[in-house]
C-alpha cells in the first residue's frame, strides 16, 4: 500500500448519507471524475459504530470501504476518538473535559475529551481494536488516522492527579519542584503534593515554572493519548502506518516529540487566501513555512490531510479561492514536500456547523461547477506529477523552532505583554531566505545541525545548556549561525541566567547585551548601515543594546538614546561565523540581509537563474518548482531558453532547465456553465 | 374606552412617592398642564401590592387611579410580573433565571424570571386576577399592559424539561429530531430524550438545528407567558384589551406570532438622536422602519408606549433631544401609524438606575423648563391632530421579515462570521422606497402578498416550501418581486437545499447562483450599469455570482474574477416580474434602483409632488405627513401653492394639498427662563 | 529612628537567595556602593517565617537584619499578610476570596485574602506580634510596612454577613435602608436583612445606593484590616510607626479615611515614561498629581515606597527609563514632598512573574551597568539633598478630591456611560495651576479650606449638606472657588436633589443649570470669549447649560442649540468669588484660565521669574525645585543671574535664587562599559 503515488481525495463522511443510497453511489462515480484515489473515513462515526454501549455496527462501514476500493479509491481509516457518542458522556461524565475555571463541560463539540479518563481510554482502545481487527487487512486501508486535530487541555481531578504524578516523576521531591518553580516568590511554596493545581484564572498564574510545566504535561498527555491509540492498533496490526492530522502554527504540544511517534506527518491547511492584509505571495509564504515545518518534523514527505477546494466556514470572512488558486496552492504543497492534496470534505454536509465549508461536491450535486472542475484539474495534475512522489528536499538553511520557547514567551510577564511575535520573528528570517531562492528546514534546538551550511536562531529566549553547547559546537566546526534579539536569557525552567547574555554565546557572538529596550507598537528606531551590502533601515518591537567584545558592526542604531551601538554584528568563532540581529527589521530588509549572510556563508544557490518578484522556487529531488504568485505572466530564464509562465502558474523543471510540467490557467466565467476542465 | 383619541402620557410610578403626598397632588396638576390624558401604572409595583406573601394592598393604587380619573387621565394598567418581590425570590429560588452557563441568578434586575416556573405562574395569575377584579371595571382603565419588555431566556432544569416536551410534541420521535438537527455530524446523535440540553458555551453549539429550535422554543415560551397572563385577566374580564410593550429591532421572539395574541401593538422607541454616525434623517428612517414593522404586525395603528422627552440614561452617550426634535420625532410616530405619544417616565425617580433618564417632570419639579414645555406642546399638537386617530396606511410596497431567518443567520457559521447584516439589508431597501415617497409595510414570509404591488425579499436564506410557493403564486399572478443575495439556501431546519439556488425560484428569477463570494469589510466590487436608468456603483459584503437562465441583466460586476456576470437582473414570470439584486450596494443607490423598479411595477405615487432632499412623506387615511428633517426651511409644492416648512417642521395635508396642520418651531434659549409654550 | 534623612533603597527579598549566601554577602557590599540606607524586608516571607502551622523560623530574617544594620542599612519591616502560605489556604479555605460571581478562588496570587475571615485575622495577628516581639526593638527598624498594596473585595458568606452588620449599624432599620437605596424602584424592596447581597453580575446591579454602600463597606473593611494589623503591632510596640504602600490613582478605599490611621503615607509609583500618548512633561504632571495627593493626605512628607530604576514587567510595553530619567523622576518625587526614593526591587528574582521587572542589581550581578550606576547617582544626590528632608510645601491652591464621588460616578447610569472622566477633570485643573507655577494640594470635601486662597471643585456630582455648607462658608469668608460641570446633582446616597442645581450653590454661583448636554467622544462645542483674558476655545464631554441669576459671563457657547448661554461665569458672593466652568475645555486652555483666576484671586506666585515651556516648579520649605522636562537645555532667570539647566536637569534653589543643587546629565553609551558614575 505504499507505492509512490500522490494521494488525492479528502474526508468522506458517508454516515451522514446512509439513508440516501443514491448519493453514496453517486459519490464513487464523481470520485472517479475528480481523479480521487484516497479518502479518510470514520473520523466522526462513533455514534454509528457503537450506537449503544457495547453494541457495534461496522457493516455499513465495510460496505463503504468495499465500494470505494471497487472503484479504485483507497482509505485512510480514522479512529473515532475525536468525538464520542452522547450516551457515553451521559453515563460517564468523566470523559468530558473540565476547563481552567474548573467547570465541567456539557456534551457537545469535539476534540474535547479528558486526556486522562480511564473509562475513555478503555472505550477508545476497545473501539480501535475492533476497527483494526475488522478492517486492518483490507487492501484499501493505506494509513490509520488517529483521532482528529488533537488540541486542548483538561483540568479535572483525574488530570490534576496525573499532573502531580508527572511532576513527582520529573522532580522526585517537592524541594526540587519548589526550587525549579521559584516558589519562594510571593510565599507560594508547596508543602504537600496535593497543593499542586494546574494554572487557573481563579488561582495560580504567577509561577512561570508551573505554567511551563503544565504545557509540557499537556503536551506529554496529548502525545501519550496518541501513542495509546497507536499501540492499541499495533497490537492487532504490527505493520499499521499511523498518523494524526496536525494544525498550522498550533503549539498545544511539542510537535518534535509527537512526530517521533508518527509514521508519517499529516496536517490541515487553511490559509486565508485573498485577505486584505497581505498579498497572495505573502499568504503563500506563511503557508510554505508550515509545510516546511511539517516536512522537517520527520525529514521526509508528508500528507496534506485537509484543505478546502473553495472556502471555509469558520474564518471571519470565508472567502472562496479565486479561479486558479486551488491549483496554485495545491502545487505549493507539493513543492514544499507534500505527497498528497486532500480536502475537508468530499461532499458538503446538509446540516450543522460546517455545511457552508466548501466541499468537492456541493449541494447542487453537480460535476460541472467551478469547484468540482478545479478539483478534478488538480487530480489530473497530481497524476501527471506522480514522479514527484517520495522526492526529498535539499538541506540549505535551517531555523531552530522550539515549542518550549514559544510556551515561555506566551507565559512571560514583560518586556512586551502586547506581544513579542516569536512566529513573526521566524517568518521574517524564513521569508528573507526564500526570497533569495534557498530551501529552509526547521530543527529542534538540540537537533543535528551539521548538515546545514546556515542555521538561524530566532528569539530563543529559553536555552538549556545542551542547546548552548550544540550551537557552540556547530560554529566551532565551521557552521554559520544567526542569532536574533531576546535570546539566551533563561534556562529550561525560565529562570534568568546569572551572567552576561546571550548566555553562553557572548564569546561566540563577540558581544554582550547590556540592556533590552521594548518599543511600543508603531515605534521605530533608525539604523544606519556600516557596509555597502546593507541599506539603512529601522528596528521595532524590541532592541537589544549590545556592547562589542570582538564582533564587527554591520549596522548600527542611529536614533534613540542608544544611537551608535550595534544593531547587526558579525563575528568569527572557531571555524565558523556568527551574526547577531539585535532588533526586528522591516520584512523586506531580510532579503538583503540574507543575500549578504548567504554569500558570506558560501552557501550555493541550487537554481542559478534570476528569480522575478513574486516567484517562489522550491526543490524536490532533482526537480525545481517555479510558482508565479503574480496575477500576470512572467518570463523565466531556465538555462534552456525563456519560459513564459502565466499568472498564478506553476512550472516543474529539472535542474538543467528541462520542463517537466506547466500548469494551465483556469477559465472564468465558465462557458455556458460548463468549462472545459479536462481537455 | 376606545374613542378615537390620541393618547399622551407615560409610565407613572407613584409608588416611589407615596410618602410625598404633595408630589402626587402636584402630578395631576402638571399632567393637565401637559395635556396628558393617559398614564401607565403598576409596572413595577409588586412589592407594594403584595408586601408579604398573600398579603395584598391595592388601596393606594385605587386612590391613585381615582385621582387620575378625576383629573381626566385614563390609565393603562400593568401586571407587575416584570419584576418580583425580594421575598418571593428568597422563598422560591426557582423563579430566578439560570443562564446558558447554568448559573442561577441572584435576586436583582427585571424581566428575568424563569418562563416555566409553576410557582411563578401561580403567583402571577393570582396577582393579575386580583388586579382585574379590583380595577377591571374602573372607567379609567383603557388597556392592560402585560408585564414589561419581555426578553431573554432561562436554562434551568424546569425549562430543560419544558424544552424536551416541546421537542417531543414537534418531532414525535428522537429519530425525527436527529434527522432534523443532522446529528450524525460529529457523532452528536441523541439516543435518549434526557440527553437534549439547551445550547451552552459549556456544551452544544455546533448544531444549527438545535440553536434554531431553541430560539423557537424560547419564542413560544415567551408568547405562552404573555398568553397565560392575558388569559388570567380575560377569565375575569372577557373584554379586556391587552398589549405588551415591544422593543425596537429586538428579535428574542417571533413578533408575528406574538402579535396574534395582542389586541393592540405597543412599543418603546429610543433612537439615538443627534449621534455622530448618521444624520437626523437617517435616524428617523431607522425609527420609521420599526414603527412600520409594528404597524404591519396587526395592519392597524399601534401605541408608542415609551419614548423619552429628552435623554435616556443607558446609551453610551445619552444625548438629550435638541429643541424641536421632541415634536418632530413624536409626529413621526403619528405619521407612521401610532395613535399615542407616551414616555418613560412621567416624573424622574430620585434614586436608582434610571434617575438620569429624562422624565416629563424633572428634579426641579417645575413646569417652566424646556423638557416640560416641549412635552406640553406635543400634548397640544396631539389634541389638534385628533382627526388622525385610527386612520390606516395605504398598501404599496411590502418587505418580507422573518424572525426564523434572523435567528438562523445569527447562528450560522459562514460565509461571514463578522456579520451578514440582515437588518441592514432590509434597511437599504426600505430607505430606497421611502426616498421615492412610497409607504412600506412588512409581512411574514407566508403572509398574504396580494394587496401589494411590490414585494421585497431581502436575504431570505431560510425558505420553507410554503414560502417558496407563496412567492411563486404572487409573481405568477402579476406581482412584482425583488429578491436579494444569499436567499433560498436552506430549508426550515437550516439544512441546505440540494439543488440550484435560490431554491425553487430559479425559473422565477431566470438565473441560478453558481457561487457566493464573501467579501472583507471595506472590500468592494465595481458594478457597471447596462441600462440608462441605473448608474455605476459597487457591491460589498457578499456577492452572489449568477448564471443567467433567461433573465435580463440591468447591472453587471466589472471587477473581481466574476467581472461580466450579472449583479442585478430582471425576469418576466407568469404575469409578473422578478428582480434579483446579487450583492449589497451603497445606500444611495437604492433610491435610483427603486425609482426604476417602482416605475416598471406601475406602482403609482400617492403624493405626486417633488419631494425635496431630507423631507419624508407618510400617509394615514386621506392625510399626508410631510416632515422636514433638515435644520433649515424648505419650500414644498402642494398642488395648492407653495408651503414654506421650517427646519424640523411637520405639515399635515390632505391629498389635494389642503393644509390641516403645521408645527411651530420651538424657541431657544427660553426668554427669561419661560418660553411661550402655548401661545 | 526619625532623623531627618532621605531614604534610599527598596524591597529586598533575601528569602529568595538563602541558598546563595555569597549573593547575600554581595548584596550589602553593593548597597553601600549604591548609597542605600534602607530596605523593606519580609513582605512575602510568610512561607519562610511559618513553614508549617505554628512552626516559626525567624532566625534567617534576624541574620539578614543584623547584617544590613552592620552595613548601615535600616529596614522597613513588613507584615507578610499580603500573601499566605499554601498550607494555610489548604487547611482553611475561608482565607481565600470569593469573587462577585460567588466563585471561591484557588490558591494563588497575592493581596487576595478574605477581609473578614476570623481564621485569617488570628493567623495574621499571631504572626505580626511574633515579628514585633522579635524585631520591634532592633535599631535597624525604621517603619512597619503593613501588608502590601491593599486592594480588592471578597463576596464570601462571611463578608456578606459582615456587610449586613455594617448596614444594620448604619441604617438601624430595613425601612431606612429601603429609603436610602430607593428600593421601590423595580420592586426591589428588602423585607428581611438576609435578602441583602453584595452587588453581582448575577444579581443586583441597579441600585446605586447599594453599589455605593458596598464600596463604602469594602473601604471600611480594608481600613479595618490595616487597623487590625497596626493595633496588633502597637500592643507590643506602642511607639511603632506604621504605613502601608498605596497605589497611584487607585480608588478601592477612601484614602482620606485610611490616611488617618497611618503614621506616614507611602506609595508605589510606576509611570509609563516615554509612552507614545504623551510627552515626558505630561507623564511627569500625572505623576506629580499623585505625589501631591499623597502629600496632602497627612499634609506632610511621604515615602516613595516603590518605583523602578528601569522598567516594569506588567505594562503593555515595559519600556525602560532612558538615561537621566531615573534621576529626573526621582527628584520629581522629592520636589513634590517625598522623603525617600525606593524601589521594587533591590535584586531581580531569578524566576516567576516579576523577574523581568527592573531591579537595582540585575542577573549580571554587576555594579558597572547603566541601571546600577544611575541608581547609585540618585543615592548620591539624595545625600547631597539631605537638607530637603522633612521640609513642607506651601499652601496655595487646593482641589477637592472625594472618593465617594468617584465611586458614584463609576456606578452611574448616564449621562455618559462611555466615561465622565473624574480624574481627567481634576488633572486639567491641576495642570493649569502647575503651568502657572502654583503649588496644588488636595482636600476632602469637608476639609478645612481656610488656609487656601483658591479651592477647585471639579465635577462634584455628589455633595452632602455639610460639604455645601463648607463651600458656602469658605466663599462667604473671602475664599475663591471654582466649580465645574455636573456638580451638586445628588446627595450622599446618590439621590437627586429636588431643586435647582448645583444644589445649594446657585446663589453662590449666581446661576442655575437648566440642562446638561452629554456629547459624543470627539464632539465639540465652540466657545467665544467675552473678556480679553480668555481666548476662544471648545467644550467637550458634557455641557451644563446655565441660566444666569446674577453671575457675569466670561466665556459663552457659540455653537449647538445653546449657543449664547454661558460657558464660564464669575460671581461675587459674601467676601469671596466663585467661578463656574460649565464644560470640559482643551488642556492648554486651563493655563490661561488659571492665569486669570489666580490673578483675580490675588494669589501671589512664590517663584516670580518666567517659567520656560516644559519646566516645572515645586516648593519645599524655603527651596524651589526647577525641573527641565525638555530634552534640551533651557536658560532660567533666577534673580541672581541666569542658570543654564541641561535637558532633563533639576536645580534646587533658595527662593532668592541661590543655587543649592544642580544635577548632572548621565552619559550614554557608557565609555568602555564603565561610565564615570561618581566623579
Amino acid at each position: 500500500m505504499n507505492e509512490p503515488i500522490l494521494l488525492h481525495g479528502g474526508d468522506y463522511n458517508p454516515e451522514q448519507w446512509l439513508d440516501h443510497p443514491e448519493v453514496l453511489e453517486q459519490d464513487v462515480q464523481l470520485m472517479q471524475k475528480a481523479h480521487v484515489n484516497s479518502v479518510s473515513v470514520g473520523i466522526f462515526s462513533w455514534a454509528k459504530l457503537e450506537p449503544e454501549e457495547n453494541v457495534y455496527d461496522l457493516d455499513w462501514l465495510g460496505e463503504i470501504i468495499d465500494r470505494l476500493w471497487a472503484h479504485g479509491v483507497g482509505v485512510i481509516l480514522a479512529t473515532p476518538s475525536g468525538a464520542r457518542p452522547n450516551w457515553m458522556a451521559q453515563r460517564y461524565p468523566e470523559v468530558l473535559r473540565v476547563n481552567a475555571k474548573r467547570e465541567r463541560s456539557l456534551f457537545g463539540g469535539r476534540e474535547n475529551h479528558c486526556l486522562t479518563s480511564p473509562v475513555y481510554r478503555d472505550k477508545v482502545r476497545k473501539m480501535d481494536q475492533i476497527l483494526a481487527k475488522r478492517f486492518g487487512k483490507h487492501p484499501a486501508v493505506r494509513y490509520w488516522h488517529i483521532s482528529n486535530e488533537f488540541n486542548g487541555e483538561c483540568h479535572c481531578p483525574l488530570c490534576q492527579a496525573s499532573f502531580r504524578q508527572w511532576l513527582q516523576a520529573k522532580y522526585g521531591s517537592l524541594e526540587a519542584l519548589n526550587e525549579a518553580w521559584y516558589t519562594t516568590f510571593w510565599s507560594h511554596t508547596y508543602t504537600d503534593w496535593s497543593q499542586v493545581e494546574s494554572p487557573s484564572p481563579l488561582g495560580e498564574s504567577g509561577l512561570q515554572g508551573l505554567l511551563l510545566d503544565w504545557r509540557r504535561f499537556v503536551s506529554w498527555q496529548t502525545i501519550d493519548f496518541y501513542r495509546f491509540e497507536r499501540d492499541a492498533i499495533r497490537e492487532i496490526l504490527p505493520e499499521a502506518l499511523c498518523t494524526t492530522n496536525l494544525m498550522d502554527h498550533f503549539d498545544g504540544f511539542d510537535h518534535w516529540a509527537m512526530a517521533k511517534e508518527m509514521d508519517i506527518i499529516s496536517w490541515d491547511s487553511y490559509p486565508e487566501w485573498h485577505n486584505p492584509r497581505e498579498t497572495e505571495e505573502q499568504t503563500a509564504l506563511r503557508t510554505a513555512f508550515v509545510h516546511d515545518i511539517y516536512y522537517s518534523m520527520k525529514d521526509k514527505p508528508f500528507l496534506l490531510m485537509e484543505s478546502t477546494p473553495s472556502n471555509t466556514n469558520w474564518q471571519a470572512v470565508s472567502r472562496p479561492k479565486e479561479p486558479g488558486m486551488h491549483m496554485l496552492s495545491s502545487l505549493l504543497a507539493l513543492a514544499e514536500g507534500a505527497d498528497s492534496v486532500m480536502y475537508f470534505q468530499w461532499r458538503r454536509s446538509r446540516g450543522a456547523m460546517e455545511k457552508i465549508h466548501g466541499g468537492v461536491v456541493g449541494p447542487d450535486c453537480q460535476a460541472d461547477n467551478r469547484v468540482f472542475l478545479e478539483t478534478a484539474a488538480v487530480g489530473k495534475a497530481l497524476q501527471d506529477l506522480t514522479f514527484i512522489a517520495g522526492e526529498k528536499r535539499p538541506k540549505q538553511a535551517a531555523i531552530i523552532l522550539d515549542y518550549n520557547n514559544k510556551w515561555v514567551l506566551d507565559a512571560s510577564q514583560g518586556p512586551r505583554n502586547c506581544g513579542l511575535g516569536y512566529w513573526e520573528e521566524m517568518h521574517r528570517h524564513y521569508d528573507g531566505l526564500r526570497h533569495n531562492g534557498y530551501s529552509v528546514d526547521f530543527l529542534p534546538p538540540k537537533g543535528d545541525l551539521s548538515a546545514y551550511p546556515l542555521v538561524i536562531v530566532p528569539m530563543l529566549y529559553l536555552m538549556d545548556d545542551a542547546t548552548i553547547q550544540n550551537l557552540r559546537d556547530y560554529v566551532q566546526n565551521g557552521g554559520h549561525l544567526v542569532v536574533s534579539a531576546w535570546s539566551g536569557i533563561a534556562d529550561e525552567q525560565d529562570q534568568l541566567r546569572q551572567g552576561d547574555t546571550p548566555y553562553g554565546l557572548t564569546d561566540l557572538l563577540g558581544l554582550r547585551v547590556t540592556e533590552t529596550v521594548a518599543l511600543w507598537d508603531g515605534e521605530q528606531v533608525s539604523c544606519t548601515s556600516c557596509t555597502e551590502d546593507l541599506s539603512d533601515t529601522e528596528g521595532a518591537i524590541l532592541c537589544d543594546v549590545p556592547a562589542l567584545e570582538g564582533a564587527e558592526t554591520l549596522l548600527q542604531y542611529s536614533s534613540a538614546f542608544f544611537a551608535g551601538t550595534p544593531a547587526i554584528t558579525k563575528n568569527r568563532f572557531g571555524k565558523g561565523t556568527a551574526w547577531f540581529a539585535a532588533t526586528r527589521f522591516p520584512a523586506p530588509f531580510y532579503k538583503t540581509l540574507y543575500q549578504t549572510i548567504c554569500r558570506d556563508s558560501g552557501m550555493a544557490a541550487i537554481w542559478q537563474h534570476p528569480i522575478p518578484e513574486g516567484v517562489l522556487v522550491s526543490y524536490r529531488g532533482p526537480y525545481v518548482f517555479l510558482q508565479n504568485w503574480n496575477r500576470t505572466a512572467v518570463s523565466l530564464e531556465t538555462g534552456k531558453g525563456t519560459l513564459e509562465l502565466h499568472g498564478w502558474g506553476t512550472a516543474v523543471l529539472e535542474q538543467d532547465g528541462a520542463v517537466r510540467y506547466v500548469s494551465e490557467p483556469f477559465p472564468f466565467p465558465l462557458t455556458a456553465g460548463k468549462p472545459a476542465a479536462e481537455k
